[in-house]
């Protein structure tokens, strides 16, 4: 019998199960290192006691005496017991579903229902890291044909929970990530809602980039919002920019994200079955899909991107959502600055059609604002520019968005970062275009997103013509060392920009 | 500027880098749980300080200061920096040998060069969980050809140490695991010492199973040897049973192995290099592998042992090593004790002649070592189980085995287990076979290994007839938990055996 502990450690995607070791050695509990235990309450009458199951670390002493089991975050959660009540371990099995997975391995079609129970399995922690690994690559190199793709957006539909608005038309929007900058939905989102459409946007946190749309929102409003709170904000000014993770929509991707990340397989298949999933569960009924092709961003070649679209477009028919897939250049950040507080000041100054707004920024939300009014019907054909051009120069979109911020929460700007360091041009050409990945992560080694006032700004754009020594951005970081990083890094060499026609 | 920390947390193949999340959020460290992060020296002159990387996790108040960085066990072991030391703390990115893992699942065909890289990188502990699994994965699904597996094999040789014997003929064995009991090792080696021939054996521990021969070992002697001490003993007996784990012998399988176990990927190539790297690394010259072929076994047709058979030979005759593979059957445990004491009890009485002893453990022992006599030309042809019978029957083998327990250092039998419970036949019927996973399994939730008393003693053999109610087999447990655990399992149904003929 063991008191229960929760180790306060935050283990993420996988449920950690902590013992001394000395319990093994000289106790009565038989396990080994990275065993997969069941921890459960003990003794009561209960025949289904609560229990959770994790990969198994040992401590030493110090750390948990020989009579307590301790609990990652996401474990002591699940189990819903409070610290110190008396549980037992024993050995688990992994989940009945991985047979599926390794079956599938083995080149067999996965059903709907294993899809489902697969997910459901993932969605609880069941698997471990290796075992989730082993679905991301199954789905990725066994590939998955088209009905299977459906049913597996429609298993991470239905791994969690949905909003839902009462209207005819939903919009939303979605760019494929890896630009940096790149923030029109802060843009687009106070456009539709401005003229009546209603667009309730959850976005993701930074995956891989130094910000996401939700961490540049979340400098300026409150975003982690409940679905009352998305209601009452869209049900007053028709729209929101708010942080999906606590909503538990589709949360099978998120938890499939952290094996991804690392493994850095990022399959077509599963980009569209998890934005669409995305989509789905956030309500929408039309979505807008940007895919930046270039050479540095996730998507390489227009004929990937139409490939691309094919998909997005049957899933999305299968799923009764109607979605128009755009794609768009990418040769560098859109905007200037590539971090939250940084982004944050070229969205509002685009709102706030400020002489020196950046005109990429601009215009791209121009864009696809235009090209989703058109899609939802919202304007007739061909109307959508101008009408986007109106609602912003009028002043219309700066004030939606102004009420947006006061409806989710008003946040004060932070303070600019306490260190910069300018780069300069390391020899005369003109800018082909700068490298995506190098331009991320210089800002994410100055501290971006978890400093929000970290990151880049670019003082120059592609097409410049730059002589060595001029300055081509500048780095803000929040500490000494991480400026450091950053700016040893950037002078390694210069991967970050390409010169040339 | 933070301070090292030694976490006391064994995390196994993963480095883990644990941080005070606060350091974060109110920081200046730009990180996000599961960042790959490295960790360095602060400070010193040294343009190229000692590092180490790992995956992040995030810790609570309480369990880290917010001036501290801690590690776990392998990776504050790698650093070599003493507590306490002032350390800065970046991200990393993946290793490069990651990309030729990621081409590899494309398709391509991985070098000499490429599985040497990768391994390196895989000993260092620069891979996370979710690429250790890449790689598993890629070799398993994009088959090797027979150059990639000779490969493979050779990085795994060139991962660690080896061991040398200054002898023309050095024998070694190997048998498939998951076959409960089978403790033919503790037998096979004093019966060709005591022939003059050299057998340093070295076993592992209980990876999936109830008991490695390491661990079975383990209750008579000491088996934690290092090479020095090694080389002593089989100078002076001719032979040892010691555990391979110590040694760095083949390094790159052992991390390997901790995400295979969860996956359970056990494909055929992967098998072969993993054994006869261990093999080649041991210092052998001839060796024999034991394929058993059952239902329940890993190995389940003798088509698919046949194959494994060639795949043997090809790599076997790359490396410049004899091999002989020979199959058995498998239809149940091998001996009567299931666990580290009970299936020493059986080992010692077959060796002390007892009237007793089991005989299949006995017949089993005598075949292997009758071949490994013939293959290394010890005796001549179809001379080999009257010669092993003889140095059996003779009391030569027994002896000699309490030598190389004298030698390793002699260890007192624990006691019996505290706890004990007789299962008993749910119907009448012939025994035709037990599962070798369920009476593994039985004897894992009893407690074995770790607790080395603990496992199954089985009552009935394959072939008998019993009646309903009579008893088949014992559990031994050293905690009442534990022993109502394996209770549990087996009564729930009678998967463990099957009757009929």
């Amino acid at each position: 019998m063991f008191k229960l502990r929760q180790m306060g450690i935050d283990t993420q995607s996988e449920h950690v199960v902590f013992i001394n070791e000395r319990s093994v050695r000289d106790g009565s509990l038989g396990f080994k290192p990275l065993d997969r235990v069941r921890v459960f309450e003990a003794g009561g009458a209960d025949p289904s006691p609560r229990k959770v199951t994790g990969v198994l670390n040992f401590c030493h002493d110090g750390l948990l005496a020989m009579d307590e089991i301790g609990l990652s975050e996401s474990a002591f959660a699940d189990l819903e017991l409070p610290a110190g009540t008396a549980v037992e371990a024993t050995l688990a099995r992994s989940p009945e579903s991985v047979h599926r997975v390794r079956e599938k391995l083995r080149g067999r079609r996965l059903s709907a229902g294993d899809f489902d129970a697969i997910l459901e399995d993932v969605v609880a922690r069941r698997y471990s890291k290796p075992e989730l690994a082993m679905f991301v690559l199954a789905c990725a190199l066994q590939n998955l044909d088209l009905d299977e793709l459906v049913d597996l957006t429609r298993a991470m539909v239905g791994s969690g929970s949905t909003l839902h608005f009462d209207m005819p038309v939903v919009a939303d929007k979605h760019c494929i990530g890896g630009i940096p900058g790149n923030r029109t939905t802060l843009i687009v989102v106070p456009i539709l809602a401005s003229m009546g459409v209603t667009i309730p946007k959850t976005s993701s946190r930074a995956i891989t980039s130094p910000s996401g749309t939700a961490d540049t929102m979340a400098v300026l409003a409150d975003v982690e919002l409940r679905a009352p709170e998305i209601y009452r904000v869209v049900e007053r000014v028709g729209g929101c920019i708010t942080w999906g993770g606590a909503l538990d929509l589709a949360p099978a991707d998120d938890v499939l994200i952290t094996v991804e990340r690392p493994m850095q397989i990022d399959t077509e298949a599963q980009m569209v079955a998890s934005i669409l999933a995305k989509k789905k569960t956030a309500g929408a009924t039309h979505a807008l899909i940007d895919v930046p092709v270039g050479a540095s961003a996730k998507v390489r070649t227009h004929h990937e991107a139409e490939e691309l679209g094919r998909l997005f477009r049957h899933v999305a028919t299968a799923l009764d959502l109607d979605v128009e897939v755009v794609t768009t250049d990418a040769r560098g950040p859109i905007g200037r600055g590539v971090g939250p507080r940084l982004e944050a000041l070229d969205v509002l100054s685009v709102l706030r059609l400020e002489p020196e707004a950046p005109a990429d920024l601009r215009e791209k939300a121009l864009f696809l604002a235009a090209r989703l009014l058109e899609r939802t019907g919202t304007v007739g054909d061909a109307g959508g520019y101008r009408a986007a051009q109106e609602a912003l120069d009028s002043g219309r979109a700066s004030a939606c968005f102004e009420a947006i911020v006061d409806a989710q929460g008003r946040r004060e700007l932070p303070p600019p970062a306490r260190f910069r360091h300018r780069v300069e041009a390391g020899r005369d050409g003109r800018i082909r275009e700068f490298d995506c990945l190098g331009i991320n992560r210089i800002a994410k080694l100055a501290g971006s997103p978890a400093n929000e006032s970290a990151g880049v700004r670019m003082l120059r754009d592609v097409g410049d013509v730059v002589s060595r020594g001029e300055p081509m951005l500048e780095i803000h970081a929040q500490s000494a060392t991480q400026l450091e990083f950053a700016r040893e890094y950037v002078e390694q060499d210069e991967a970050w920009v390409r010169y040339g026609y």
